[in-house]
């Protein structure tokens, strides 16, 4: 029997782990799509340096394309697409339209890689067809221009999403077969009955420190002298807990705690602080917007996430507007006499 | 008998509208302290656009000085000083350290022409023995190296600081006696029988529209289309009128809705928006850090005002350190292998 096929999309420091430890493990036929610096992958190859598999220099995939078209026309169909790309709903480039080539209705099991809640509802919108899995990771992996620096052993929680007609016995069981292929001596995957848990979980981390970080322009470190801990980051921290808990899940304090804890003392840049500094859009809707919604369904108040959200929108826009996105027309400025009127 | 003298000190646009306003009405002497500027002042003067007195090229005070040392030495003791500076207690420059030389105890009345509450506390500990009176002015003015651009005509109330010691009679007149100075036809000076409330009235607009806009990094037009009247200003004011309520202020909702009407259609940068912009320390203490202790003292829940306080102090934090105010060392990084754990 010939190897499952498994396409990586999305070349951060995620996606590479993602690919290099698959192409590691041996089981599987691996593809990966490196769009921008394609040409240095063809030529170069990749340079990892990684706490988990050492030094290695000139990594060439054996399968690697520019998009998800070549990819699909050169190496498909694909029995796994590993989806680590950025997730931005209210950008101009979804993830569902990015993997969409590559997809094959019926065969393809998506397995998101990606941050945030409720983000499984556009995939099953796009590929009602096809099983989408969950996978919540933690790599502390980066990658610029492929330098690829890998710091912290990947920890990852994978499993699957309640498929609208799709039996859970063959839901689990692909989620198990995609944790066979990616297994080994040095990463901690383990299987995670419930999903919807251990996103919330995440989340308490994403949609305080992200937000915050990247509002205040400080890192980690900087926002805890500020003593952001107790003016800003537990008081958010505890409106995800409360949504949490409307939404079916418990969150004890002592995870909250640890969320506090995990990245103290590090002058550490979020990626949502990093992405406002490089002028990029973020994450908002999957990590923020979407907690924000499900607060409102379920009628919880969340004044922090609120305002965080809503500024966070602002910069959004900001961002939006940089690239070009959106344009503003500041020719109708009203009458300026009109200022001031009313103090 | 010999005129009142009155010393202008904040050379932005609001004192210098002030200073020209008391020269205009030549009813007192003035004097002027020009910092920065101050050889440009002397050599070619100081060049007004204003909506009320026209265009005046090249005004020299009679009065001019670099600082209140040597306008003390040069043109005092005064009668008034009209303290129009920004007001950063958090910094290097107090203001009462700032007019300190120019202050005679027991004769000198300040006025202070400026944004916030409970500023007074500050002026009344340092200089137990003057008067201080408040000015709420609204006047539209702003000066770029002595070109003073003066929009929107000046509206204006004054009227005193309740004084721990000082019979109300004496400030009451001491008030008048100010607005007989500085009216004329061409500006609107009320006096206020209650300032604490005229200052409610205005922090409904500046601890809401100034921290949010100098968050988002966008002006008010831009915040309104990003649906930031409904999402976070409206909250933000209703917090402020309940704090009000809670110190004996009712702000009726008409002022809410006007204050939040202003701005509208306006591509107008607030002043903390401009501050961040220009790397400046704002003027966050006694806008929006003096409400937040107000509520505090009155145990009035305000998640959105405390959440925009703690943002606000991080970029504060931020101007502070790239202006070499404070200094962090980054050589003490956790080790990075510990982010990560417990997700």
């Amino acid at each position: 029997m010939s190897k499952p096929k498994v396409l990586v999309v999305g070349a951060g420091g995620i996606g590479m782990i993602g690919a290099y430890t698959l192409h590691y493990n041996k089981r599987c036929e691996v593809s990966v799509i490196v769009r921008s610096d394609y040409e240095l992958a063809r030529k170069r190859g990749i340079n990892i340096d990684s706490v988990a598999y050492g030094k290695v220099d000139n990594w060439k995939p054996a399968n690697l394309a520019a998009n998800t078209t070549e990819a699909m026309e050169a190496f498909g169909p694909f029995d796994y697409i590993y989806l680590a790309t950025k997730n931005i709903p209210d950008g101009s480039n979804k993830c569902e339209d990015v993997i969409r080539p590559a997809v094959t209705p019926g065969l393809t099991t998506i397995l998101m890689v990606q941050n945030g809640i409720d983000i499984e509802n556009a995939m099953f919108e796009a590929f009602p067809a096809n099983i989408v899995l969950s996978g919540v990771t933690l790599s502390g992996a980066q990658n610029l221009h492929l330098e690829v620096k890998h710091v912290g052993p990947e920890v990852c929680t994978i499993g699957f999403f309640k498929h609208p007609t799709i039996d859970e016995k063959i839901l689990e069981a692909k989620a198990k077969e995609f944790i066979e292929l990616y297994s080994n001596d040095l990463n901690t995957i383990t299987y995670e009955p419930d999903v919807r848990s251990s996103r919330w979980r995440k989340l308490v981390y994403n949609a305080s420190i992200n937000p915050i970080t990247a509002l205040a322009g400080l890192d980690y470190s900087r926002v805890e002298l500020c003593d952001g801990r107790a003016t800003v980051l537990r008081p958010a921290m505890d409106e995800v807990v409360k949504v949490a808990l409307a939404d079916g899940y418990i969150i004890p304090d002592s995870h909250v705690q640890a969320m506090l804890e995990v990245s103290s003392g590090l002058f550490y840049t979020p990626s949502m602080l990093m992405d406002v500094r490089n002028n990029n859009l973020t994450e908002l809707e999957i990590i923020l917007g979407n907690c924000v919604k499900i607060a409102r369904r379920h009628e919880v108040a969340t004044p922090v996430l609120d305002t965080l959200y809503a500024l966070m929108k602002m910069k959004q826009f900001d961002i939006k507007e940089k690239n070009g996105i959106i344009k503003v027309d500041t020719t109708i400025n009203k009458d300026y006499s009109t200022y001031g009127k009313g103090f």
